[in-house]
C-alpha cells in the first residue's frame, strides 16, 4: 500500500519549485542591497523559548505546536515562527557586542503550526523574514517596512496594501490595558474562554479574537491610539514621514494589534486586495518588538522585523496573474545511435556541462526516432546526433531545433558551435 | 535566565551563510546543466515510510529517528535521509507517467538523527542529493556519479576519491546471502546483538558493523564480487566504462555496502583523503535502489542517486584551506547631518537600493564620525555626504574610500555617478 504525504503539508515539484527559488532569490538580493544577512536556526528549539519568545497567552503556544520529546528526554519544539529562535541565536552568540550594528538579519525556512489545514493555510510553511535588532530609529522601522513592499513590487505584484498602526511604548500599553480591562471586566462572561484568560494577561488581544469579533465591547472598546503618550505619537510620526519620503503609501487601522504578545510601537501588515484572493488577505506581519532580547535572557536590545509566508505570496501572485521567469532551457540533446556513439555522448555531455550548458541525453535506449521526440519535449535548443558515420568522420551533425538547419561540426568544436549559436 | 539551541544542532551566522549560499547556488546550477529539477519534500513523514523506505533493520531506524505523534495521533518522523521521501512523492504524484523520462530530481534540506555529537556530526544536518528514477541505464548510474564529483571539482576541492562498488542484482545478491548466513551461522554468537539480527534479514550488513570491525570471519568472509552474475558484470563494467570515457578516476572497494536496505548493483562514495580531515572521511555516498518505489508502494522504476552533507563538504574545504569567494560588498554608506538630511538620505537610499546598489546608514544616531567609521567597518565603496549645506545647494558630495577623491554631486545623478565609478 502507498504512503501518502502528512495532512497540512505539500510537495513542492518541478515546474513549481522553479518559482520558489526565483522568490528565494529575489528576497537574497534584496537583502544584500538592504546589507541583511542570512542566519539559519535550528528546525526544532527548546519549547520554552516559544513559551517565553512567542508569549504563553497566545494560540500558538496553547494550541499549534508540535512539541515531543527527543531521546534524552528534552522537551523540544518544531519551530512556530522565526524571531524568537533569531533572536535566542543574537543573545547566545552576544551579537549586542558586534562591530557593525545595528545586527540585520534575515532567514527563509519552513515554520510549523497545527491548524486546520484549508486553502493557503498549511501545517509546514515556508516563511522569509528579517530582524533588525541594536537599534530604536524609527527610520529602522521605515526599512524594513520598505524591504517588504520592495519584494512584492519587484515581483511585479500591483494590488499590495500597507496597514500600519503603533502600539505605544510601555507606559502607553499600560495605561490602555488598565482602560481596556475596566471596559471589559463587567460583561468578561459574554466572551470566550480564551479572551476571559486573555483579560488579565493581554487584553489586547481580546481586540484581535476571532470567535468574539463583532461583539459590542470589542466594537467600541477605546482606541490604543487615545493612549499613546508624547514619545510614543513622536515615534510614530517619524516612522510614517520616512515612508513618506520613500513615496510608500498606508493605511492606519488602529485596531492592528497582531498575535503575538510583545509587540511595541510599530505594527504592520501587508495585504492583497486582489479579487479572488480568498479569505486570508494578510500576506506580511511584522512590528517593533522591544523587550524581546531580554525576555529570552539577553541584555536590552530594541527589535524589529516582520515574517512574509511564501505559499501566500504565491497565491497573491496567481491572482494577479503574474507569471514568474524561468530559466528551463535545454541547450543541446544528444541523439546517439550504437554503443560506440553513446559514449562519446556521455564524454562530449560531460565536457558540456563542465562549460555551463545544460544538457541532456536518452537513458532508455530509445530509437532515433524516440530521442528526437525526447528532444522535442524538452524543447532542446540543439540536437547532437551521433552515429557511426559521425565516429567515422570524427564530426557529428548539430541541428538547431528552431530554424531547422543542419551543419557538420568537428567534436571538438561542438561546444563552441553551440555557445555562438 | 538565557535559553541556549538544542545539542547536537548549529546556528549558522553571517560570515558563515555566505558559503552556504555560494554551495547550494553551485549545486542548484550544476543540476540545471545537468537536468535535475528540484523538489521538496516536508520536513516530517509518516513514520512508516522510513521503515518501509530505509529499512527496520538499519541503524538509522532502530536508533537515530525523531518520532512523535502530532495532535491528531499520527506517527510522525523528521526524516533521516531524503530519498524516501522523494521517492514517495514520486510514488504519490505518479511521476512514471510524466512525458519526460527518466525523472531526474534534486533537494536540499535539513535531515534529522539522534546520534552522539562529534566533530563533523551533528543531529540536524544539511543534505544536498539527487535521485535519477525510471532507467536502469548504467550511464545514468554514471551520469549521477559525475555529477557529485563535478560539485567537489567545481568548489575547488582536489583531495577527494570515488570509491566504488557493484552490489549485484538480486540473484546475485542472494546467492552471496545464503553464502553469508552459512559463514556465519556457527559462530554468530560472538557478534554484537544487532548483527545477530542482521544474520537473517541482511547478512551484508554485517560486514560494515561498526562494533563487529576486524573479526576474523568478517575478515576473510566471501565477497559479492565472486557471486556476481554474467548480468550485473555486464552492468558494473558499463558503469566503469562511461566513467573512464568522462576520465573520472575511481577505486573499487568489494567492501563497500552502504548503509542502507535496498541497495543493488552500483554503489559508490566520494571521500577526502585531505590531511587532517578527521576519523569521518566519507563525504558523499550513493548507489542505485532498484526495489524501492514498489517497497513504497508504487509500480516497478529503477533509481538511482546520492545524497552528500554540506557540513562535511565545508569540512573539506577548510582541510583544503579553499576559500569561497563572497560578495559582500557595500557600494554605498550615507553619511548624514541632521534630521532633514536623514530625510534624504533614507530616500536617496530606498531609490539606490531598488537600483540594485547595496547601501548602509546609520540608525545609531553617530556623529560624523561615528558614520565614517561605520563605513570603515563595512569597507563601503563610497561614502556619500548629505548635510545642511548639501540640502541648500542639492549636491552631495561623494567620497570614493578608495581612491580618497570627493566630488560634488547633483542628488538626481548620486546613483547613475556611483553605478559608474
Amino acid at each position: 500500500m502507498a504512503i501518502n504525504i502528512p495532512r497540512g503539508t505539500q510537495d513542492i515539484l518541478p515546474g513549481v519549485s522553479e518559482h520558489w527559488q526565483f522568490i528565494e532569490q529575489t528576497a537574497a538580493e534584496i537583502c544584500r542591497q538592504y546589507q541583511y544577512k542570512e542566519i539559519r536556526t535550528p528546525i526544532f528549539e527548546h519549547t520554552e523559548l516559544f513559551e517565553r519568545g512567542v508569549g504563553d497567552t497566545t494560540d500558538i503556544v496553547q494550541k499549534e505546536m508540535y512539541t515531543f520529546k527527543d531521546r534524552g528526554d528534552r522537551n523540544l519544539t518544531l519551530r512556530p515562527e522565526g524571531t524568537a529562535s533569531v533572536v535566542r541565536s543574537y543573545v547566545q552568540h552576544k551579537m549586542h557586542g558586534q562591530p557593525v550594528q545595528p545586527v540585520k538579519l534575515f532567514y527563509t525556512g519552513p515554520m510549523f503550526r497545527y491548524e486546520r489545514p484549508q486553502a493557503g493555510r498549511f501545517r509546514q510553511f515556508v516563511q522569509f523574514g528579517v530582524e533588525a535588532i541594536g537599534s530604536d530609529d524609527p527610520a529602522i522601522d521605515a526599512e524594513v517596512i520598505s524591504l517588504a513592499m520592495e519584494l512584492y513590487s519587484r515581483l511585479g505584484l500591483k494590488k499590495v496594501k500597507l496597514v500600519l498602526n503603533s502600539l505605544g511604548d510601555t507606559e502607553s500599553r499600560s495605561a490602555h490595558k488598565n482602560a481596556l480591562i475596566e471596559h471589559f471586566s463587567p460583561r468578561i462572561d459574554e466572551f470566550c474562554s480564551d479572551c476571559q484568560v486573555r483579560l488579565d494577561k493581554n487584553p489586547l488581544r481580546i481586540l484581535d479574537c476571532k470567535k468574539d469579533r463583532g461583539h459590542e465591547l470589542i466594537e467600541n472598546a477605546s482606541s490604543l491610539k487615545d493612549y499613546l503618550n508624547e514619545d510614543s505619537q513622536h515615534y510614530f510620526e517619524k516612522v510614517k514621514r520616512y515612508l513618506d519620503v520613500m513615496g510608500i503609501e498606508y493605511e492606519l487601522d488602529p485596531n492592528l494589534v497582531r498575535g503575538l504578545d510583545y509587540y511595541n510601537h510599530t505594527a504592520f501588515e501587508i495585504m492583497s486586495d486582489a479579487e479572488g484572493f480568498g479569505a486570508i488577505t494578510t500576506l506580511c506581519g511584522g512590528g517593533r518588538y522591544n523587550g524581546l532580547t531580554e525576555e529570552i535572557g539577553g541584555p536590552a536590545s530594541p527589535g524589529i522585523g516582520f515574517a512574509l509566508s511564501i505559499e501566500r505570496l504565491m497565491a497573491a501572485l496567481e491572482a494577479e496573474n503574474i507569471a514568474l521567469p524561468i530559466n528551463d532551457q535545454v541547450d543541446c540533446y544528444f541523439v546517439a545511435m550504437g554503443e560506440a556513439a553513446k559514449e562519446k555522448a556521455v564524454a562530449l555531455s560531460f565536457e558540456a556541462r563542465k562549460n555551463g550548458l545544460s544538457v541532456e541525453l536518452d537513458y532508455l535506449n530509445r530509437k532515433m526516432k524516440g530521442q528526437f521526440k525526447a528532444a522535442d519535449r524538452m524543447k532542446a535548443a540543439n540536437v547532437v546526433i551521433i552515429g557511426e558515420d559521425e565516429l567515422n568522420t570524427g564530426k557529428a551533425a548539430v541541428k538547431n531545433m528552431e530554424s531547422g538547419t543542419q551543419e557538420e561540426v568537428l567534436f571538438d568544436e561542438i561546444l563552441q558551435y553551440i555557445e555562438k549559436a
